[in-house]
């Protein structure tokens, strides 16, 4: 279920998902709720954290893998994240996905 | 030749460069200078950059492949960068890379 992962971005926030760049909370809900998969786990292989400004933000760097739809295939994936500090958690102003494709 | 690299970095800037994360100018120099190959060649297979809050700030990600020291094998990897405007150009203030195995 990922009707709730909205709930993380804001207003201004922006998305690409593959060649697809959204911006804004109802496009990036829009977006996420018609990916095509219904099911998707991910092993994170890679998590790497930096503070980023004065302000509190965090640049996320992830490399790992998905499972699409209990198939048997992974499939590698590296996805970017600018987190902005808010109200004791952070919201996602940023966020870049792309699958990586073999040679 | 990368010695000229570390001018685009700052007092500030954050590298993590595969396990090693380093922090200012001096630091990242010398980690860019001791860089385990002498020759190194991009190939960009995506490359995705979002404005990032009102400063003029850039997050962009990467992903591709090295080619490292001639070798035929080239070896996938991600890498995202934050882009600080100064000057009419920008310097890194983040720059995180992962090379991307074969599972």
């Amino acid at each position: 279920d990922r009707s709730g992962l909205g709930v993380v971005y804001r207003a201004h926030s922006m998305m690409t998902f593959e060649t697809n760049q959204v911006q804004g909370l109802e496009a990036i809900k829009e977006k996420i709720a018609t990916l095509p998969f219904q099911e998707l786990k991910h092993r994170i292989a890679t998590l790497d954290a930096h503070p980023s400004g004065e302000s509190g933000s965090i640049i996320v760097l992830i490399t790992g893998q998905l499972l699409i739809d209990g198939g048997e295939h992974p499939q590698k994936y590296s996805q970017c994240f600018h987190l902005i500090p808010e109200g004791g958690t952070y919201y996602v102003l940023n966020d870049i996905f792309r699958l990586i494709y073999d040679a």
